[in-house]
């Protein structure tokens, strides 16, 4: 069954499809996964009784009102679903929830349909998705190879077609390797963006919620839900999007790492595989720009040596002392070693990573976003169970660093490896990116010719993005904010970039304003056939957060109102009090403000 | 000598004195303050040539361009003064530094002048002043008490006259506990306004440079000047004003704990001084909400009992390790401890106080600032020295939790006790607040007929405040925005409050626009004689961050321009589009859109 979610949503919209009818289909696939070779994906599935009750509150509601209508959806068994056991892969550890999540919640409430409680590496510790007493989670691609993880089952889930979306965790990496190793978006949302109310926590000032899905629209739909400032999780933030939608933008600056700085771990092709995802960039529009990426680097490293292990003891602290020997031995000896690091390591390890944040955030002065590989390279389930530390280890390199740093991530689809397994690339973007980072990785995973997930299907055409707040203002400039004169800089010191140059429309008049310097044009609409003319504008874009500021330091006459275009769209833009301009000489006929100082 | 910033800036505007002939006097009394009892303020006094040469440095400079032309200030010696030696009170860790501390240079390139690195607290460990090998500072007013610490030098060279200023350091209340034992204005800045460059670190993630006055428009010329941005400081942040200036308002609501909660440790008449400085914020237009202290005073106990300590032994832990015996006894004893606290434990306080972060923010939506003793009572000598720890526990009770929490916080003169010692309020606001914190300190402090520090010399007139950015915008609204009609909410939403009704010059027109719900008013300068009239007017104040997204929201043929208002005052404020009005009704005559509403 196609569980894609605009060709789900199509079905029970034309009504050839019930979420009732849905479940019976979906309850056979998931009996014959189970019965064929399994891929251990599950820790623990819903009955299709259980399921069905979701279904039925369902009945009689309005789908149009609810974006994620009878939607089925995956849940990493370290967050809640009410009255089902939260195992975090430890049956020892095991409790029963009396309430769901606060974004399981969410996602219910919007018509989503839970399936099961999918496997992971115990306690989201680790990237392999082969730390858990339920079996190794298997490759959608090939049994032989690591679903990675530590959210595998939920990957899985997705990629064999169980699910349409599932819920994974990301603190190291969990939501991005497995998505990359199952041909699947990830979404790494920003932290604090989803609530982790609910979720069994890993390191808590490092943990996210995360999203997995056949394509970037369909995570879109999920994460709009999901997301939600959250007064019980001190951790929540509210979502502060800043700075230009280059998701959107027919140009973008994207990094790419210096090569020497790429590591592949012995894999031929995925140099190849990588710099073919760079050029589908630049044929969108992204001019390439190659950054150091050794701060990034560090920071990984800072995650993996430093005390952020001593956070996931710490999160079981009481359940590891009195029963050590209930944990899979591998967790067992991670977690165990971070009890010898000291309160003063820690506060050493946390100044290191201030000032590499510092360092690290300069790289956004020259780019909107970068492009890395997700994993160097796709291991065996038995190499990893053969060398499990360093494997593990290697999985991380392109995505430890992550949240140490505040950014956003999504792991897209980029290929596949001449083995038939499938390579996958992070974009990244600083905190509060995610949309435009949505919207990108939508036109790159489109550009390619790929199949969703393991199902085989081929890639629909895009479905339509949710509405996330943009964060910016556009503003029309006509006089002395225009690229290159005195006013110019009010704008590129709040951040704003220019968008286009523009004429507006035919019924304006412009005057040079008496005063100054800085001189000044005003601009004032006069309506049809009373002598106006198209005058020249440029269209500058900034984050809303610095537009007051900008509004609030206009002199009179002049303001901030709406400008009319030539195409017939309005922008913000500078107006002027008529009255201002009786006695000021009409310059309307220079066409704009250049052409007037020009000839003056 | 008057070393009243003021008084000493009128005397060389005059021409009555100069840098160098002021040194020369001041000089004379240092050298007595040694000669006689010396407090033991200074560790290393500069030497008149020293001193000099700084002064020389001005010659010829213009005084009007130079904020601390002239100025002598004192420098706790955790702090940096290029070519002299920084020992944090401890002979054994000295160093010479070849630069001056970002803050010392600024405050030199503003024209201050140096006058000596101030005695401490050990490292900046403890709020006492006994804890240094250079001997117990003494105290100002009673040399067999305390000088508070740990900027105990500082604190006592501003109250004896022998600086204007002085900076100090403040992780746990080492700016605050000094001021209030001295009867002065202690600054403690938002975290990361003041550039940490070029100072001894005790916590790195808590400290911040303060600042000692005699009066607060004092500390507020040498906080403007401190602070800035410092790429050199990875803790350094941008000084982001918001809020309302409730220290200018004529009404405010300020914060008293429940007066079960407050603490005076046997003080006999501490809680009738606090009491007082209440009665004198209500008569300076401030409405007392009493609020529950519980979670700041969780947070307090926080700092003592948790792993922020180890950031002290992390700080020095080569020298602590290489020679434990040239620490103070104390100071080793507190530091040696925190070596047992491991990563796990101090992540597991940080979740605490993160949790304690959000239940504490949540009393700034009752009021704008609030009120507490700086300390409940202060100490003797022979007290502390007899038992160390707890007492100076004690004099952390109010102040411990400040830079957990991200406050700003100043101490302001609040009377004497019978005894003859100075009593202090600590005057509380969320971070970025420094602003009106300073403006209600300078307010309070000249409400008591108060002299200045220990000089005996009578409080002057106030003083002219520099201007700090408000981070406030005003915007004069006259139509669907006024309180309670149906578009106010888009300010209420945004933070915005109601700061007065007014009427606009009276050279406006008032149009009913066509078009609606909701209905909206046009207003139009007309000009003088030109049948315009004065229109009836709110004045709002919201966020300067907020304003961007209020002013994209405003649809054609509206706009934000500039508001002549009766008082021939300028604010932000609606205009309109004049060839919008063309066939709207003129409604001028109503005097107003609640005027209208009412006869339509």
């Amino acid at each position: 069954m196609n569980l894609e979610m605009n060709a789900l949503r199509a079905r029970y919209l034309e009504g050839s499809l019930t979420p009732v009818a849905m479940l019976e289909e979906l309850e056979a696939e998931l009996a014959a996964e189970e019965a064929g070779q399994s891929h251990r994906l599950w820790i623990r599935r819903l009955t299709l009784a259980e399921m069905r009750a979701y279904a039925q509150a369902l009945e009689g509601r309005d789908i149009a009102g609810l974006p994620l209508y009878g939607i089925p959806f995956a849940i990493k068994d370290n967050i809640d679903l009410a009255g089902v056991p939260t195992t975090a892969a430890c049956p020892a550890y095991a409790y029963t929830p009396q309430r769901h999540a606060t974004v399981v919640q969410r996602l219910i409430d919007a018509g989503a349909i839970p399936v099961g409680k999918a496997n992971l590496d115990q306690f989201a510790t680790g990237l392999v998705g082969v730390r858990s007493p339920h079996g190794a989670c298997r490759n959608s691609f090939d049994p032989d190879y690591v679903s990675g993880g530590s959210s595998s089952g939920s990957a899985v889930a997705v990629a064999l077609g169980l699910a349409s979306f599932s819920l994974g965790t990301d603190t190291a990496g969990s939501g991005r390797v497995p998505a990359a190793f199952n041909n699947l978006v990830g979404v790494k949302p920003t932290l604090g963006t989803l609530s982790s109310t609910g979720m069994v926590p890993a390191c808590r000032t490092l943990d996210t919620i995360s999203i997995f899905a056949l394509t970037a629209d369909n995570a879109a739909q999920a994460l709009a839900v999901a997301q939600a400032e959250d007064e019980s999780d001190p951790y929540s933030r509210r979502a502060e999007p800043h700075g230009r939608d280059f998701g959107a933008a027919a140009h973008f600056r994207f990094g790419v790492p210096r090569e020497d700085q790429l590591q592949f771990f012995g894999s031929a092709d995925g140099l190849s595989l990588y710099r073919m995802a760079v050029r589908r960039l630049q044929a969108l529009g992204g001019e390439p720009v190659e950054f150091d990426f050794a701060p990034f680097l560090d920071t990984a490293r800072l995650l993996y040596e430093g005390p952020w292990v001593a956070e996931r003891y710490e999160a079981i602290r009481d359940f590891f002392e009195a029963q050590p020997e209930a944990l899979h031995p591998v967790t067992r000896d991670i977690l165990g070693n971070s009890r010898g690091i000291s309160a003063a390591d820690a506060f050493g390890a946390m100044y290191r990573l201030k000032a590499l944040q510092r360092v690290a955030a300069r790289v956004w002065q020259d780019i909107d976003c970068f492009i890395t590989p997700t994993a160097g390279r796709p291991y065996r389930i038995d190499e990893v169970e053969a060398d499990p530390i360093r494997l593990n280890s290697n999985l991380g390199y392109y995505t430890n660093f992550m949240n140490l740093l505040d950014l956003a991530a999504i792991s897209v689809p980029a290929g596949f490896h001449d083995s038939g397994l499938p390579f996958g690339v992070t974009l990244v973007a600083p905190a509060f990116q995610d949309a435009p980072l949505l919207r990108l990785a939508a036109r790159l995973h489109a550009a390619q010719d790929l199949p969703l997930g393991a199902t085989g299907m081929a890639m629909p055409a895009p479905g339509p993005m949710p509405a996330f707040a943009s964060g910016q203002v556009r503003v029309a400039v006509c006089g002395a904010h225009l690229s290159g004169l005195p006013l110019n800089r009010q704008l590129t010191e709040r951040g704003a970039r220019l968008v286009a140059e523009v004429e507006s429309a035919p019924d304006y008049k412009l005057y040079a304003l008496p005063g100054g310097p800085p001189h000044r044009p005003g601009m004032v609409r006069v309506g049809p056939d009373a002598g106006g003319a198209a005058i020249a504008m440029e269209v500058w874009e900034m984050p809303a957060s610095a537009f007051g500021s900008f509004v609030a330091g206009i002199p009179a006459p002049l303001g901030i109102g709406t400008v009319t275009l030539a195409d017939g769209s309005a922008v913000q833009g500078f107006v002027c009090e008529a009255q201002a301009v009786k006695g000021a000489r009409d310059i309307t006929g220079f066409g704009g403000w250049r052409a007037y100082l020009a000839a003056v």
